[in-house]
């Protein structure tokens, strides 16, 4: 096994860089790919004011808890825009974006970052227009690191399982999760991916796939129940996926379907990965009862693409994430390194601005 | 709890019959629910050649191990009625219903049954009519006769989780594990269901849901991967589901998806019950890693309703069952009672024609 013990190879992630931006700011105006209608078609659709950012983020325009931190940065700048130095209508547009979405932390904290600035520049335009590109810069530079320090995990000629889409779409570019695989594939690591489709927004067939193919990483899409065959036959080396909010002592909110996942890996043996940056921590959040867990619209579940797939009345339970308990996860891959247990002593180390290597 | 203590209520079930039949022989001709295109539509189809109901197996026009068992018998009779008196030409086309799904096990009994008859009477139509009437009024007196075994382990005010459809769609009437939630349900024990949606083919969706609102059961659907939390958290009090083949060692085949929901299940502690008539064992199959398991098409994943959800040259993996190993397993109610572990000993006592009571 030489190759096993040969040091990783150092890749120059920007030479790997993706050829879409899954959003962008120019000419005043944020520009996002349109998720909703992925991968048949492709657009790009402006974004200029806090209201239409905000719906952005609640019809799933832009999703992924990093990716909507961004655009929330954005969001806040345009409510400055809008507020015309009138700071209690600011803070009410500002809340609006940040109560878009319930789960992913990100947005609260990119939400948050904003308002901090606004206060301590009176709403300057300019510097908020900077912080927000920071949030975004940041994110890219964040992921790159996770990616570099999550490569250590993969071994050689490894099948990864993952789910949902945790790549370059659901962040500012290149992706956590999906950024690890993709630091493993480009650096020679000859690895195979298997990814869920995730039901019921199906972000794993139309997402991940569509990342998966543009990259040419070998791989394969999967209804969500034939994941656990997978790996109690061994044929999934490590299961790498991201997160949405990671409470105080480890318990982690991610897709739905995530927890069953990680119960069946841990039976079975596979290591289990989280990916995300330090800002998808919630340090006030104990543990991951105390996570509100989004419920969307019943329709997502009944139809789709438009066609009902059970009787109109049907009811329905739609909840959008579930909880990951941290005594089934093997380590949680951030931008200041890998977070093992004990995770409440290793998360409040990080909090405290400690470091983990 | 005086209820709790109440000897359950003896139903007549066929004053709850449902108002459709599955299959249905008249003027020499199989007439079957087009399962593929309900709930948004209802259409009976008519079949007149072994070819024909080959192709209804194949397609899943008619699915559900038994209802596949009592079509194939009709199969099989038209088989007769082809081949002239040509016993070769016959198997030839006995062998052809017979090879159109390899993993539920009743299509086999049902044809090697036919087969054995046409031998005994030189294939004789009448006779052979006959056998396949007998195999459809036999599955509805198996189906009867489980739910009311099995109503035994559902308690007054139970939740119940149940995957895919084994409901009378299912089978030639009434249904295994949804005979059993109806029973229950008819006799006022004021169940509430949870019906898995079932990816790929969605059959949880399409079928259950359209079942469960026509017999009034309270229920909600819910993406597959939203069940291990309701797991988890208490909210279920038994997973009830049907079953393609049981190993002589007592594993099973069922959907895929069910096994994922077997480890959780174990893993918290609510108990796992298959329901099938005793013609879904197959004593010749020592365990569960000798039953076939059918991959399908990969567009039965790449695309719903015609459209593609994923980019059209993803590759995937499609398969359309898993195994439940027998340890996951409380216990599998037949017509003969529960089989209970050890399993093997118990499904042996049962080849040997023992009682299980």
């Amino acid at each position: 096994m030489e190759r096993d013990q040969r040091k990783d190879k150092e890749l120059n992630i920007k030479d790997y860089r993706e050829d879409f931006r899954t959003l962008e700011f120019k000419n005043d105006r944020l520009y996002l790919i349109d998720q909703r209608i992925l991968p048949n078609d492709f657009s790009i659709l402006p974004f200029e004011t806090s209201e239409e950012v905000a719906f952005a983020i609640k019809d799933m325009i832009v999703r992924g808890a990093p990716a909507i931190g961004g655009a929330a940065g954005y969001g806040i700048y345009f409510a400055a825009k809008e507020c015309r130095g009138d700071f209690d209508e600011f803070l009410r547009k500002a809340e609006k974006v940040r109560s878009s979405r319930p789960t992913a932390v990100n947005l609260m904290w990119a939400v948050d970052r904003m308002v901090r600035k606004a206060k301590e520049t009176n709403l300057d335009l300019k510097s908020l227009r900077k912080e927000a590109d920071s949030i975004v810069e940041e994110d890219i530079e964040m992921n790159y690191e996770m990616s570099r320090i999550g490569n250590e995990v993969v071994r050689p000629n490894a099948t990864i399982l993952t789910h949902c889409n945790a790549g370059a779409l659901a962040t500012c570019g290149w992706g956590t999760a999906l950024g690890v695989i993709k630091y493993a594939h480009y650096s020679g690591k000859n690895i195979f991916v298997y990814a869920d489709e995730t039901r019921p927004r199906l972000q794993g067939a139309r997402l991940t796939s569509w990342e998966l193919m543009r990259a040419n990483i070998p791989s394969k899409l999967i209804p969500d129940g034939a994941a656990a065959t997978l790996i109690r036959d061994g044929e999934i080396d490590c299961v790498i996926v991201g997160a949405d909010r990671i409470a105080a002592n480890g318990d982690v909110a991610n897709k739905l379907g995530t927890f069953a996942l990680s119960v069946i890996s841990k039976h079975y043996g596979v290591p289990f990965y989280f990916v995300a940056p330090i800002t998808t921590i919630d340090f006030n959040c104990p543990s991951g009862s105390d996570i509100p867990i989004e419920e969307r619209d019943k329709d997502e579940v009944r139809q789709i693409e438009g066609t009902y797939t059970c009787p109109k009345e049907m009811d329905v339970l739609n909840p959008c994430f579930d909880v990951t308990p941290h005594q089934n996860i093997t380590g949680i891959i951030t931008e200041k390194g890998i977070i093992r247990p004990p995770f409440d002593i290793n998360i409040e180390k990080i909090k405290k601005g400690k470091s983990l290597f």
